[in-house]
């Protein structure tokens, strides 16, 4: 038995028009914070509107997926954006969802970057206090969800608005709690079972392993699931019931 | 001596990124309400945020100049977009331009649609009706500046949106009290002292002319100046000088 | 026996960016004639590359399937372009394509509209004429494919661009040879035994049928499949071996 | 007297739609080659069409000017692009432009990049060889115009494209014949005598002067004016007069 709580996030609304992507009913049965796009990576109106709506109704924290203004790289190309512009930029695509979750009788509850954006302020300063500027000019008490130890954290933190650290359950770690890079074999783990057994114990103990089964301390408060791949509602739905068979209960951080 | 009082109204933001049109700075001394860009046609969140800032500084209403989604064509592109779209199109607008205002320390006051929008929804009821739905999403109770006698004002009002009746100073009206279209000779007047004038009479009357003299009778609580063409500031302050001379007082409707 | 000889046509290249529609791959196995999305209402330069390249190895023909640009509606909105600029932005898709058909070694062999753009050039005679002119500046000999009557073939036709007609194997005709609208029951027909029937008799004997099942008259040098439906791949396979097994020749027109 | 000739090139085309910002008409009387938007940062279809046509008719050179895709931030923003995916769009760009071209009676003469993808391709490797790969696919024999010792115009002589070095006239450069960065004072100069002067040096001798006034070798066939500030033109004008009053002719060299 446990009194463990963790929230399980995902990216939703990554269509555009025509285009869908993410299973975005589906996932909102599993997770209980929705990163949804705002319309610069992903994320038309009319998706926007949909996600909120539904995500108001199953009580899931609606969080603005920022990104940098990059419709044909999907928000996946680092941009040298001048600082000022990228704060402007944040601020309204919070402000083009906000207006969606309040009609659907809720709020954005969180801010999380998208992409290269997120890679990009893990250390980058300058768009860190960018980022963190243009959040402040929305909601200058917006929690801000990304990578413990992250320049973006620790920039949000100085100013008052509220880190949420977060982890990935289907990624190996290096000794030093960082991410194992994509290429190096080890680094992504695709086994469900063997997942789900990951996010309970990060959830739980926080920790998680190295490619080589060392113990490592990862203390997060959301655990990040991938929406846009094949299998990610069947992942996401046994990573939630092994939490649930562990005693863990989801819930939104926000 | 009289105790008329007008709204001056021009489209300012009408840039994007290194493009620049209207003269923002000049307009603002000029106008008492602001229609700001949202993103659609023009208005980059740079431009829309300093704008906004200028604005509440100087107690300018903001004003939603909501567009179709046409950046090539400027907005002037008629549009069949289908009504739920156009709705969720609308809102969106106004969310993003909603936090730059509120960042300000003000609000969005009213909306106006821009270019073809606005030419379609005088006479087209469904997109007028899919307009006003995705104005009351935002904002119930929010203003809606366009021609009297116009679908749009006319579904405003059947919803419990403020109708706000605008005329154009430089344009001469038909017999009916619509506009003369811009091909007709003696439709567009140029001369600035004439403009003025009939900003006057407009203000104080209630009535301008047709092409042949004939006095026409318009009520509108806001007049519209052009902000985009060479000598439009000019024109503006000459406009509002006359307006002032007569004890004409200029102040926003919202 | 038969020497009848058909062409199959689809759209394909309808992603853009991370998002994808069509599977490319499958139907080049299939049809004769690849409609290549050029950007406007999707089709990234790497979709396109990809897709002229498999084309030409495959020995299908490369037509260009130019758009309105509007990639949030996916061409699906008519819109007012200004005939000049509506030339300029056939042109523009077109060359766009071209360089990449010439890269893997073919070239573009024809013109169709996409979506809405070809809806309105069936009968709008001034979009017509500005999409033939687009067309000729970049190739005054270049086939247009279009439906039988419409005002697209005969302004093409009046400038010396080959017209080239179409029919759609899966809609029901009117007894004036027009198609059924969408709504009106029997418009569409979905199973793929019939369709691919229907795709045999408008090979060998050019006519199909209304939806009371009435013979009409449809001459046609090309058939349209749909790729972006699920079983769209499925059904361009049954439809090609239908024609097959009823000895035509599947062959593109250009 | 001298036998000397030297290219003058400027950036034309960039406006979009309703947004102008060269005065492109003027520059065409000065310049002999002209770089044209392509539509990635700048440069709608009508744009390009119409300062195609009068660059042909004035014998002056088009160049591609290839860029990032990047309206909101005109080219300026430095992007990870994918190399695959940026030789796509560099083809795509090229095409579409070369379309008009050669509707013009024309051809592309050669292509240079502009904004943050040129400041990228002077030294990032990666980013020029897909440039090159982009620009081959296209033509491989097409001149590219950049900085002398870029990493640009090493991939290119490489692979077979002729390279073309370029110098910037109103630009100090440092001993080892580099551009003094813009933040430094002296770095860029004003005075349209001075820049004038600046030109004729380069052009017959080969060499122009550190902030200090020391000399410094730099041997350029081509020289960069620019199009897009006040009195660009005039000192366009004052440029071209100083060369001729030196006996040097201006010729492109494509």
């Amino acid at each position: 038995m446990t009194d463990a709580v963790v929230d399980l996030n995902a990216d939703l609304a990554e269509g555009f028009g025509r285009w869908t992507l993410t299973d975005d009913e589906a996932l909102l049965t599993v997770v209980s914070s929705a990163n949804i796009a705002c319309g610069f990576h992903a994320g038309d109106p009319a998706t926007i509107r949909r996600v909120c709506d539904r995500a108001a109704e199953r009580g899931v924290a609606i969080g603005a997926h920022v990104s940098y203004r990059d419709l044909a790289g999907f928000g996946r190309r680092a941009m040298d954006v001048p600082a000022d512009e990228l704060a402007d930029e944040i601020t309204y695509q919070i402000g083009a969802l906000e207006v969606f979750a309040r009609a659907a009788g809720t709020k954005v509850a969180y801010v999380k970057p998208h992409g290269a954006l997120y890679n990009r302020v893990v250390a980058d300063k300058e768009q860190a206090v960018a980022v963190v500027a243009g959040i402040r000019r929305a909601d200058p008490v917006l929690p801000v969800l990304c990578l413990p130890g992250s320049a973006l954290l620790a920039e949000a933190e100085k100013t008052g608005l509220p880190g949420v650290a977060e982890a990935f359950v289907d990624r190996a770690y290096t000794a030093a709690g960082t991410l194992v890079p994509r290429g190096i074999p080890g680094a992504v783990i695709t086994d469900p079972e063997q997942v789900a057994r990951r996010a309970v114990t990060l959830a739980t103990q926080g920790r998680t392993t190295t490619p080589d089964g060392e113990p490592v301390h990862v203390r997060a408060r959301s655990l990040c699931l991938h929406g846009d791949t094949p299998g990610a509602v069947d992942l996401a739905r046994t990573v939630r019931a092994a939490l649930r068979g562990a005693g863990v209960g989801v819930e939104a951080f926000a």
